[in-house]
């Protein structure tokens, strides 16, 4: 895949691979400092390496890599959102390392995913809980045809401003 | 708790309690037919009994049960629906044997739930996925207060109304 970000240089082939157990020192590396945060992700700040692990790659889950030069520079997740008659519908989840932000390595996993998601036979792709302060998560949800279905009313407790809303996002495939 | 319901008789006294191991097959026993149905949740027809009751009573799960004369009637489960910034909202699941719907259990579980919630601190109750055709359920919620605040096209494969939207409900306590 070609990177299609701004930065040029020696990011400009980024490719995307699953991940395997010898990425979860580079996984939680990325992981640690968002869940720590606390500020766009629903999860317990706290939250130790083997749970966050968990969380992104264990059970339905499937993880890709997004690296280049043989650096990773983020990752996401890809399961069903629901069982039964809602696992035609999947969910994915997305980080980027903190210093590549705004660089369109999110932008290249979504496209990634969105193939997948079609590849895996899925129908439609949701996002549960998308906290509205991440404008920019929201924007590029957007301009890849993300609907806002769903506003959760102070659903989230921001660790800076308080409670917001929390919108759930959806797009056919 | 007084039991509102229709019917009287020995059902008068409906008494809400928390569920224990030695509750399981009774749970199963009420379980088991709405998996099996496929049509109210979206679960794997096809569960088998561990897993369900895993997914009912396991991790941040508690379960409770309706019980009258000895029998139970119906369960319930409370769990907050995220962690971290999100944990200040529950969730709930609610299965009322089959014998006995429309004679209100399920409203007597519900405000049961909404005590319990508040009681554990919960500062809303959402609902993630209403199929738009339970609509005895969708009913109850909104009596109770719940706004529809989502939509999810499509997101649902009735077994026999085909693909149908799921709700997502809300209510702040």
């Amino acid at each position: 895949m070609r990177w299609t970000g701004r930065s040029g240089g020696d990011l400009t082939e980024l490719r995307l691979r699953p991940a395997g157990p010898d990425d979860h020192p580079a996984l939680w590396a990325m992981l640690e400092p968002v869940f720590r945060a606390g500020d766009t992700y629903a999860v317990d700040p706290a939250i130790g390496r083997a749970a966050a692990l968990e969380m992104w790659c264990g059970g339905t889950h499937r993880a890709f890599l997004a690296e280049a030069a043989g650096e990773v520079l983020g990752s996401y997740y890809i399961c069903p959102n629901q069982g039964g008659g809602g696992a035609h519908v999947c969910n994915c989840g997305f980080v980027t390392a903190q210093a590549l932000q705004g660089r369109g390595v999110a932008r290249a996993m979504l496209a990634h995913a969105l193939d997948t998601a079609r590849d895996m036979g899925f129908a439609a792709m949701q996002f549960n809980f998308v906290v509205e302060t991440n404008t920019r998560a929201i924007a590029l949800w957007q301009a890849y045809g993300f609907e806002m279905v769903g506003r959760l009313p102070g659903a989230f407790r921001h660790p800076a401003r308080g409670e917001v809303d929390a919108l759930v996002m959806y797009r056919r495939l």
